[in-house]
């Protein structure tokens, strides 16, 4: 049988080519950088050259602005609890939107609890969030807008250069949550006025535990983990220097084929789509029908759960996901599929594909053979499915 | 030139066997745990089985009682500020030592700060905390007592049963940074009361980026990262299954190999202390002579900087550290050397050996050969060194 992992989203694998960066480092380099001797310098240079690489993925101006976590959620309980606390006199006031990671989610709802108030800016039908209402909700108070980059589930990209401008000219900190686009699509912390941005490790195919925080030189941020000191203070504990190489290698790799891959992935992406579409009846596109990411369809089955089609496509081979997999262990619908207007049991019909590297046309192919099917039998058996459906 | 690296408090080599158990976690199984399809089973297959590893190494009542984290770092955040802040309605009064490793002594500023009281029990000149004061300082606001296993960089390890029995007495959570002692002492988290317990992987010769925290089930404690509610919602985070399997097996090794590895390395100390008191005039050992880890010895040279000292031996091939190699980036002298009685000047001419398994009895001999030497060198140089010294 085919094996076809459409499930970047929630992992990926490591490059080849980034595992045999990391290799040195786990049993010849395992110098520890705060160390005074020749092998301490061994690892410090290893990360200080990781670090060039990550800066230069998403263009920042020197490579001291990025600091190295243990992934995209601390860098965003970093980012957005280290601006809050830190900026805390200023105002109590963060603007963030309804369709954020679950990790942004509950950071906001832990701060409401510690005293802040967070406007959650509504998107539209695909995803989009809507910047006079975003603008609208800008006041004195306000210390922090928080927006994805893209979201990993919808595929939805952002209108992030706007958004970095009205937080520019209000003077408000400019989060940005980029780990489902970084590596994807272009980003320029510079051009685009983000003064903090999170990126993971894994969604770029480096190591899992790591990740990255991007923090424009003057941005105020206090630390969430104290300690040793290191990474400016910001982010104390023994560095995991193979994990950082790799991040390191992974940015670079990422920086030289993102064009040519997310050309590719949009080609694959679209067949997939266009296919599904076609030959499922009453089957619909989630998100942005272009301005979304190159490996992402997010795609709609009426009459059907995702988790009963996730379990049916298994059995062919194939490996999807039903949502975010950081949320999957509840059995509430997706957040972002009901802010962009759907119904619970729409919600809850909705298969996320998500591609990568190693996919070719004849997963898709294999997926458009199968689904098909899937879906039938499993219409055949839902009690919701029209009559007139099932023949 | 023979290489002898006895700088393993500052960093470690990974297992090869561990090695071999991560890899197929790298590129082939690289499933997210919280995934419905066949691929996440297997993710959370290996992290149930590691849990158990873990677990076991600890004596730990349930596998579920251990959490991963990114360190031994994050695992003293959590477990002090998750206690504090969770029974701040108890009390917040915390209790710990002078001499604990740099995490605890910053995460207990940071408290303070945020309105806690701090009693620091002093520590004899061996580096013994001092019970009948420890006893003394619990009064009924007191919330949680912090008390290192065994100190990485003196070695002495303290009676942390008769501890755990005072703070079960009054109930109050008892959190042991066991960074240093795990793996090389036995534990058990049971019969000494222990509450909360942390642990590091690569103190364990597993990967770096990985550590852990048993809880006691019943311990009352919140998570200082919010998201996806991995680890049963107290620490958040695409769980680092490489890494996670990895520290798993370090910890299977590790409970394996304990007690012969132990003996071992207690002889090659005890040879390494008697060597160098005998060849070296005006060298002490720093910490407890017997009640020690076995792979540390921490001696002091009056007259030299340990600076100078690392980097006289490090032209030998010999890599050691003046100290934790998370502070060195202070010119501070030790914390921990400063609060067992030394004068400054002879906290700044100590330095900390920490063997290895690689390290042979060769290697000690290589040392005594090479140390005489060095100190006498840095000496004649010393404006320090009393003239009659000098010959």
């Amino acid at each position: 049988m085919r094996k076809v992992y459409m499930d970047h989203g929630a992992g990926m694998p490591l490059d080849s080519k980034v595992f045999e960066a990391m290799k040195p480092y786990f049993r010849e380099n395992y110098g520890n950088p705060s160390s005074s001797h020749s092998f301490g310098n061994v690892a410090r240079n290893a990360m200080e050259s990781a670090r060039e690489k990550v800066a230069r993925l998403v263009a920042a101006e020197k490579p001291q602005e990025v600091i190295f976590t243990s992934g995209g959620t601390e860098s965003n309980n970093l980012a957005m609890k280290g601006a809050a606390y830190r900026n805390r006199k200023e105002g109590n006031h963060i603007i963030t939107t309804a369709i954020e990671h679950i990790s942004v989610i509950n950071i906001c709802k832990f701060l409401q609890k510690e005293g802040f108030k967070v406007t959650y800016v509504p998107v539209d039908k695909q995803g989009m969030v809507d910047l006079e209402k975003l603008e609208e909700a800008i006041n004195d108070k306000t210390v922090l807008i928080s927006v994805m980059y893209a979201n990993g589930e919808i595929g939805t990209i952002q209108p992030i250069s706007e958004i970095g401008k009205l937080a520019q000219e209000n003077k408000v900190i400019f989060h940005v949550d980029a780990v489902a686009a970084a590596g994807k699509v272009p980003i320029n912390v510079k051009e685009e006025n983000i003064d903090l941005l999170s990126l993971s490790s894994n969604d770029l195919y480096g190591p899992k535990g790591v990740g990255a925080l991007y923090i424009k030189a003057g941005t105020k941020i206090q630390p969430i983990i104290q300690g040793g000191g290191q990474e400016r203070g910001l982010r104390s504990g023994t560095e995991n220097i193979p994990g950082i190489v790799g991040m390191g290698k992974a940015a670079e790799i990422a920086k030289k084929e993102m064009e040519a891959e997310g050309k590719r992935l949009t080609a694959l992406r679209d067949k997939l789509i266009k296919g599904v579409l076609d030959k499922i009846d009453y089957s619909f596109l989630n998100g942005h029908p272009t301005k979304r990411l190159p490996n992402n369809a997010n795609l709609r089955f009426s009459y059907i759960e995702g988790e009963s089609l996730i379990l049916g496509l298994d059995m062919y081979g194939v490996q999807v996901s039903s949502g975010s997999a950081c949320t999957s262990k509840t059995l509430e619908p997706s957040h972002v599929l009901l802010a962009i207007g759907l119904a619970h049991e729409e919600a809850h019909g909705s298969l996320v594909f998500t591609l990568g590297k190693q996919n070719l046309e004849e997963d898709v192919d294999y997926v458009l053979e199968v689904l098909p099917d899937v879906v039938k039998r499993l219409r055949a058996l839902s009690p919701l499915t029209p009559k007139e459906m099932v023949r």
